[in-house]
């Protein structure tokens, strides 16, 4: 792997257009910093967001772009002030790798509100290079971004708790809902939505899931445990659970009428919006007054959170339900993800692919 | 005044119709039961609502229609299970009058949200008999929703703090914003704007006027003693605003866009709905996920935020801008109030009107 403080290339799998194609690509990662730790990539969650940015869905991709913030590796070596890691530990990256440390989200250990935040891959490092993501043999990440996975927790169940899962993580223990009693919806069943009845239910939630058709309802109330389940175009029984909830995570990414689901909530309910929706979304203000309810909406979770979601996962003995491949697969998987084919989360087998390093 | 537990007849200024002219009606008050209190109206504030009741606006009027629910009065004689009160003492009646006392609203001391509250006018008592509000010679009130008056606050600046006052101190109270030093926004300066003023600048906040002209900036500024002003349509001073309050309190009734003002708030940051709007609004939820910001609407106060709005104006030695009149003249304020002509609140002195009781 080359000696301390040197630079050093390495191999990914980047896109390098608009298609999305994925290819191998060696490019060369920056020298092991002081507070740098340098992680052999053992595997990576593919997201939603991942689709997005190879195809330059938003509008800002820039290419050779190599993808994945769902990173779980070995540390392989440290900078010199680097104290919570030592080499061979297993570490975890979420969606940042920086941020500004000063303004006021980052006082507050919300450093993922941080505007100048730096993410894991299409961005540009402090030091002028820009980042790759976790599709990729190894990455050099500064330290405040790298956790520990927790003893017994499998690296390929840790990946997707990096980002979808403190993505439902976050404002549960933010909007203090993570007492056990308490009866949540997840209105859409992706990934996203899948470790959220997993999450809320090892809270000890009573779960309700909504979705747009009855195709997922054995699996979300027979494998995924949920307690009930709501077509969402079956008005009359979205009208019966009326005032029935102290939450609903909302995870669809496109447009929808907001008003039926805000009935849904109890007094201070909260309806938490983690779906990036590009149009305006709509709603009947007299019902949010009617019961000093909220909408609200959050994105990812702090690294502090990230922590306490993988001792909290590894406690309840909580396993998601993924699809491990290995990198030659990752233009299909992209593909059938892209078609919500998937349940609920591929995970890329990185040490057991085919990377030069 | 005739002796307890029996009917007696009382005058108030009744709407007939839909015209929303008031003249004088004279009716029947309740027996005062074991846990009511009889009341002797000295004055009433006038709302924007008692506008919209007396004309039909909501479509829910019934008459002859007796409209008032900022009432401070003296108590005259009391039930015999009534300790809290004794004859001789000054006490308030707001918007509600009496409440289911089982439901999750009513457990939590938030009767304001129990779906079976009964409005002080234009409703039906639980005895059958319809409602009639402070407009009148005398009301009999369950104990339940008389507040005392503190000590040296003089009734006719009681009377507003009852229903505009404690809609604006309800969401700072409940959302944990009475503390110094906070950024606060007040869109709109009506009755209950000018009220969010003075008790945000009592809470020691620095305060943010926004209207959508230049007119009242001087006396926002000088008078009511706000920190800053902006004007909505001024989208360079809206922007360069950004990212710097902590609460938003939006008092507009009518259709308005919200992504400006989302765009106002800090990380955390709360805009909260107060006026009711009968049109959906819209907003841009990555706005609210870029901050966890909330959106959120509060509906009046609960008794017990009554109690502790009194005693810290009392305190704080607030002072709200009305305008005292005559009930003789109470057509002619109706009017003025449709058209926003008065700085902020009437208040009928009914006590020196002429009104048979």
């Amino acid at each position: 792997m080359g000696s301390l403080k040197e630079e050093r290339k390495t191999t990914g799998w980047a896109a390098n257009d608009p298609s999305g194609l994925l290819s191998p690509y060696t490019f060369t990662l920056r020298k092991t910093g002081e507070e740098d730790v340098l992680i052999k990539v053992i595997c990576c969650g593919v997201c939603h967001t991942d689709v997005h940015q190879i195809k330059n869905e938003y509008g800002t991709s820039n290419y050779p772009m190599v993808p994945g913030h769902e990173v779980v590796g070995e540390v392989v070596e440290i900078g010199s002030d680097v104290s919570k890691f030592k080499a061979g530990d297993i570490v975890g990256v979420g969606l940042l790798v920086g941020c500004c440390n000063s303004c006021r989200p980052c006082e507050a250990e919300a450093e993922q509100y941080c505007k100048k935040k730096i993410w894991a891959y299409n961005d540009v490092y402090t030091d002028g290079n820009r980042t790759q993501g976790g599709f990729s043999a190894s990455m050099v990440v500064h330290q405040k971004f790298v956790v520990k996975i927790p003893e017994g927790l499998a690296p390929e169940q840790a990946a997707p708790l990096l980002c979808a899962g403190v993505t439902v993580y976050s404002p549960l223990s933010h909007f203090g809902l993570k007492k056990s009693g308490l009866r949540g919806g997840i209105l859409g069943l992706g990934g996203v939505g899948h470790m959220g009845v997993l999450i809320a239910k090892a809270m000890g939630h009573h779960v309700t899931v909504i979705s747009s058709s009855d195709k997922k309802r054995e699996e979300a109330m027979n494998v995924l445990g949920a307690d009930k389940y709501l077509v969402s175009s079956n008005t009359a029984s979205i009208q019966a659970a009326a005032d029935s909830l102290d939450y609903l995570i909302d995870t669809v990414p496109i447009h929808h009428p907001m008003d039926d689901y805000i009935s849904l909530l109890k007094l201070d309910g909260k309806l938490i919006l983690l779906g990036v929706v590009n149009v305006p979304l709509q709603f009947f203000s007299p019902l949010l007054m009617s019961g000093r309810k909220m909408v609200t909406g959050t994105f990812i979770g702090s690294m502090k959170e990230i922590e306490e979601l993988l001792e909290f996962c590894n406690e309840k003995g909580l396993k998601s339900s993924i699809e491990v491949v290995k990198m030659e697969y990752i233009n299909t998987a992209m593909e059938r993800l892209a078609n919500n084919d998937v349940r609920y989360r591929f995970v890329v087998d990185v040490a057991a692919s085919n990377l030069q390093d």
